[in-house]
């Protein structure tokens, strides 16, 4: 898909790995401001990744990977087994930065499998190249998502997406929003509605930033405006991005995103899902097996104010989940780099 | 039902008429500080209204009622026709106010239709008396659906409710708050899931203070949590206000609470509509005949921040309408002061 390179000078790289240092966006600052940030060792890595200025799993993933591979090329040690040892201390305490995170750990552990070499200079490289060939991996599959899923977009289409599972994301284009990238440079019409996401707020924060930097045609709408939306036609598919699929297809994203499939459904609209394949995670039966994260209800009565004024009572109480659960049969289907799949059929 | 006088020490009137002045809760110091305000002239109930002082279709009537009143009883003129002029001139100003409220129209016309007597003095009290009785009668409804709507709510239940149709929407206690009221001082073990309702946060702000005001078990979620809880088994019943019920049943209410109503089908949650009986519009035919408000999109990208930073990019795009209708199918009951209707048999 060679017309996705119009969008390079558009969309900045997420994450890249240089001689000596990883360049990432500072998510922090969006959506006011773009700018980049050099990690030179893997604290700054793991403080990128505690301070949220990378977010989205596959995008922490890479910066985890990021942080072995610079403490490989800087560690000074006294041998190959002092130096392994250092190695895998800071794979740990990479991992547990952010705990709940499983594409971190994954993607530390895969790289953490490249320790190997004759010589210390042998696994550094190994190292090195692994992770180089991670982050290519990724944003190839993102880019082959983009293709699969533009086929399905029609010539002329509104699409609603939830929360940003898009080029900040991952390394670039994303999941849910890379077929809708697909789609602009085929020079399809198309508009987005981007869900604001409370209580994080990603969607107008993240996916409007992303529209407005290509140039794609989008309104940031409530959470709640879905069913006025599909009430008045003004929805034709929706696409969203998925944090963990169950084996029989059921999807964790996040919350809000099952309400989003119920209102499709009423409608006859249809509801996607786009993620990379290993986003399948066939230990987790249905979507029973798959545990929600409950975060800080500070998130929801501290992060923002209203007018300045906080939007809660003092000492107010609330419940923040993080992520629902789609049941399998309001998902038309699921698209990966493999191809888009069936949710109902994944084995 | 005695023992809501529980709660007139916690929860205050909205509004209240008393010799040469209205006093109200200011309302922009909500969640953080309870103020009232004198409103001594009708300017200052026209500015209360426009500053959102006093907000809630219910409230805002009587504020302008009280203006009708504080106008009448300060105006000056050389005879009954120029006070009966300026009175009328009163009127259009006060309805401007506020142009799309139909309650307020409504009650500063019922208010200037007792604008008659021997003499000005006479039309004076007239006015006076009538807008006691209006603010009286208001009050009255709302105990009457408190006492209706608690012989629906369980011994023991968990209620979601949508926005603020409470107390401070009204003169006292609200609508869709008044049931809960209703079950809380006849000591039924409630609790309440309060959505923050965005863009402008009412739930949050206002339904929160009033339920940490009156000690009633609660907790915020954000708007997009319907699908986790009610997925859980962590809701019994659903409890919302109406801005507008068509003839057949369909009913206008902040956006959002069509998507909470389906979900509450899809798990077969009964779903209530709690409102004064004249909020139903014979005139409207159905849902399709009510005009939904679209408001500026500034509520969505410049009232909230973020970590006290914009939450949208800078001239980003975004579409606010502010209510949705929800089908009559959804709906199990409209809880009026005259009885639980059937929605599908309001003629």
């Amino acid at each position: 898909m060679k017309n996705l390179k119009k969008l390079q000078n558009k969309l900045p790289l997420t994450v890249r790995l240089e001689k000596n240092k990883a360049i990432i966006v500072d998510q922090t600052l969006l959506p006011s401001k773009l700018e980049f940030i050099e990690l030179t060792n893997y604290q700054e890595c793991i403080r990128a990744i505690k301070t949220m200025q990378v977010r989205g799993a596959v995008a922490i993933g890479m910066v985890g990977a990021c942080g072995i591979t610079l403490k490989a090329l800087s560690c000074k040690s006294e041998g190959k087994q002092q130096f392994l040892t250092r190695l895998a201390t800071t794979a740990e305490k990479i991992i547990a930065a952010r705990p709940t995170a499983v594409d971190l750990k994954h993607d530390v552990m895969e790289i953490m499998s490249y320790a190997e070499g004759e010589t210390i200079e042998e696994i550094r490289k190994n190292i090195y190249n692994a992770t180089k060939e991670l982050i290519e991996r990724s944003y190839q599959e993102s880019i082959k998502i983009a293709e699969i899923g533009n086929k399905i977009i029609p010539q002329k289409a509104n699409i609603q997406t939830h929360c940003n599972a898009g080029s900040l994301a991952t390394v670039w284009l994303g999941t849910a929003l890379a077929p809708i990238y697909g789609a602009y440079v085929s020079g399809k019409k198309i508009k987005v509605w981007v869900d604001e996401t409370r209580p994080v707020l990603q969607g107008a924060r993240i996916t409007a930033w992303e529209m407005q930097q290509a140039g794609i045609d989008y309104e940031i709408v409530v959470d709640s405006a879905k069913g006025y939306l599909m009430s008045k036609g003004m929805v034709d598919m929706v696409i969203v991005g998925a944090d963990r699929i169950a084996a029989n297809g059921d999807t964790a994203n996040k919350i809000g995103t099952y309400p989003l499939a119920l209102m499709a459904h009423e409608y006859g609209i249809p509801f996607y899902v786009a993620a990379n394949y290993e986003t399948i995670d066939f230990k987790s039966k249905t979507g029973k097996d798959i545990k929600i994260e409950e975060r800080d209800k500070s998130e929801i009565t501290d992060w923002t104010t209203f007018m300045n004024r906080k939007i809660a009572p003092t000492n107010a109480k609330a419940f923040n989940p993080a992520f629902d659960v789609t049941p399998v049969k309001y998902i038309k289907g699921i698209i990966t780099e493999r191809g888009i799949l069936n949710p109902k059929k994944l084995k």
